[in-house]
């Protein structure tokens, strides 16, 4: 069975050679081929749900939370969602081949900048199973191979869908070889990943903080890292008190695990001497535990004192650190202190201030009067995303198709020289 | 002096927080700044030629290389061709604030992908004096800062550079320490920059081989790979010999020592049998020293018998690996294993093995019957390049302004959560 395959760089090479015949499919082909393993998941779902319920008898053993074991949990529901992800992802446009830009030198030569894979995608993530389903279908259709490692608490699952993936790829014109599951859950197995530059083009770590840094300082395939959100919301002077509220609440409750949920508060002075009471009754409302500065101490009861750790902190649930502020550049400075550059909101009715934080603060998405909860690639209508980058360099925040794209310059002439 | 203080990463600091003040200054602000820098390296030339002396009296005692001297030696025309090229940077577009695209959600939240500055650029390189000030005007234009760090045989040329241009800046609305010189030419300052991700957004290497591995097999800071270029000239069955010829020739010895130039040579045994006393005459012509394969060692008097690393080999000089092939995927093959995803070319009459070999190859550049020296931002219009990109992420090929930006989604609502 090809995923008990544990020899890393032969998986890595034999993904390496089957992008080769990937990279050259039309899109009909390709979107056949996510129809093909939708179907298949469909069908196959009891294998999976068989092998998903040794995962958690596993977890159950190991005591691992509900919110843990809820992610970890697969139904049948669940593996229909996952066919329904592939078929959407065969609904998008397809970014290969895409030129980008052309034009044409004084000396006839013509160049075209074209949108080609990035050839093959190392992706390193923890529990959740349907990582191994999405991950799958957006390499696939960008025309990319893929070496799956997943957390060895879905090992079961995770290799359940890839054999149901490998089954129904035979049938197809994509060779199973473009889809690697690395079946050891030793850590050297992770690590010889790292620096596999020659058959790798890029690694993308989904977790939390502490794998993703592992990978960022352990890698020398180049890391488009993502995820981990210190979200600021800062209530100006000028905020409107119910815009506040609801976006505050919106992005610190809707989903609190999630990397762009906010966690720290940054409240102007005047706007909390002003509403200090309907923040408190929102804040017990919502049962959300505090943590602030002395004035917040001493303003909202039953706030503790929140220590240095607590501005730096990704609570991902129902707790909250907030400071108070004398002006919105004090705001803009503990943010780019301690904030992630994920995503930071201002709520304000003056334009200016607005435009002075958005101007200023060094993030992936800055937001005035909404909720940070947007910086999402459903949300925003790239269909579906393989992470939300938090670094600078190739994409930024969401990332679409596109983001598994580099470009090629394609050059043509009848013999030009310089 | 502010060049003399050695304490890396209080200089990265106070780049970071200069970029801060140079990313929101107006495209005529930074251009006035580029042309206050230009007037002051052309008044104060002699300082920098008494300072380059002192670098090239060191180089004569170490005995370097004629070739390296010549890259080391300044004059008052290379002095105003400093200048010459800041003005040209004054003169492109400026990428920071482009809009990139914007659309509105059906909620009403309006979204914006704006071009950023990246921040703050690490520049490691080796002997050039050029360098500092090339990349200093590409990071002021593209409202970043800047970390230099130039090789040790270049150090009083590039201190006096620094010093020349941070007197310059006083007189500017950019803060001198936008641009931050390490004076240190102990290893372990470089190996500082490598880590320092909190500071420092990007590490540009530009150089050899051997420093460009060093600094992407130890940085955790995202790097842009520039430069090294095995590049490839394929002669088809199907190739008309006179441009064949003239792009060899052209891609082998216009320039023998930078990367673009043309390393092996693969020739279709066809077009070898029609054409060898061509080929050897030019051979011959321009003196170029021959590495084959059996055949070409057996056709062309001179030639030695290649051994497995003239495959891989950049020989920066006037010499060439030739090899034999049956067709055109062998050429492509050969080119997977040895070529560094630079700049590759065919030269063939038949548009079908053209095409073929442009989609396959992987590399940055890839051309149909032209000299693979046309990667080069200045030969394709970009007006300037900090380097060329071997890689995949990011940015790729010839690097001009936009690579030194990033993009961050500017969202503005009226109070929208999800």
């Amino acid at each position: 069975m090809a995923v008990e395959v544990t020899n890393v760089k032969e998986q890595a090479q034999k993904a390496q050679k089957a992008s080769k015949t990937l990279a050259l499919l039309t899109t009909k082909e390709k979107n056949e081929v996510l129809h093909v393993l939708a179907d298949e998941l469909e069908k196959e779902y009891e294998t999976i749900l068989t092998e998903n319920e040794k995962d958690l008898a596993n977890g159950r053993e190991k005591g691992y939370t509900e919110a843990f074991m809820d992610r970890l949990s697969l139904s049948k529901e669940r593996v229909e969602d996952f066919a329904k992800g592939l078929r959407e992802v065969a609904a998008l446009e397809d970014p290969v081949g895409e030129i980008l830009s052309s034009w044409t030198l004084d000396n006839g030569l013509k160049v075209e900048q074209v949108r080609v894979p990035l050839g093959v995608i190392g992706m390193i993530y923890e529990a959740r199973p349907n990582v191994t389903v999405d991950a799958t279908g957006l390499a696939l259709k960008s025309g990319n191979a893929i070496v799956l490692k997943g957390g060895s608490s879905a090992i079961h699952s995770n290799k359940a869908i890839v054999d149901v993936m490998h089954q129904a790829l035979k049938k197809t014109k994509i060779p199973a070889e473009a889809v690697q599951f690395i079946a050891s859950t030793d850590r050297s197995a992770t690590q010889e990943l790292f620096t596999m530059k020659e058959h790798i083009d890029v690694l993308i770590p989904r977790g939390g903080g502490s794998l993703i840094q592992t990978v960022v300082n352990n890698a020398t395939v180049p890391v488009l890292e993502t995820g981990v959100g210190n979200c600021h919301i800062y209530f100006d002077s000028k905020a409107d008190v119910e815009k506040a509220l609801n976006i505050f609440i919106n992005a610190k409750t809707d989903r609190p695990a999630v990397c762009n949920a906010a966690e720290t508060l940054i409240v102007h002075k005047e706007w909390l001497n002003a509403n200090k009471d309907a923040l408190i009754a929102k804040l017990n409302e919502y049962n959300i535990k505090v943590h602030g500065d002395q004035t917040i101490v001493d303003t909202i009861p039953g706030a503790s004192l929140a220590v240095e750790k607590d501005w730096a902190e990704e609570y991902l649930g129902l707790e909250v650190a907030i400071k108070v502020v004398d002006n919105v550049q004090e705001a803009i400075d503990h943010i780019e202190q301690y904030g992630t550059k994920h995503s930071e909101a201002i709520v304000t009715e003056d334009n200016e201030t607005a435009k002075q934080f958005l101007n200023q603060v060094d993030a992936a998405a800055v937001y005035h009067n909404a909720s940070t909860r947007f910086t999402d690639g459903g949300a925003l209508g790239f269909g579906a995303e393989i992470g939300i980058s938090t670094q600078k360099l190739h994409a930024r925040g969401p990332m679409g198709l596109p983001a598994l794209t580099t470009i090629k310059y394609c050059m043509s002439g009848n013999g030009q020289v310089r």
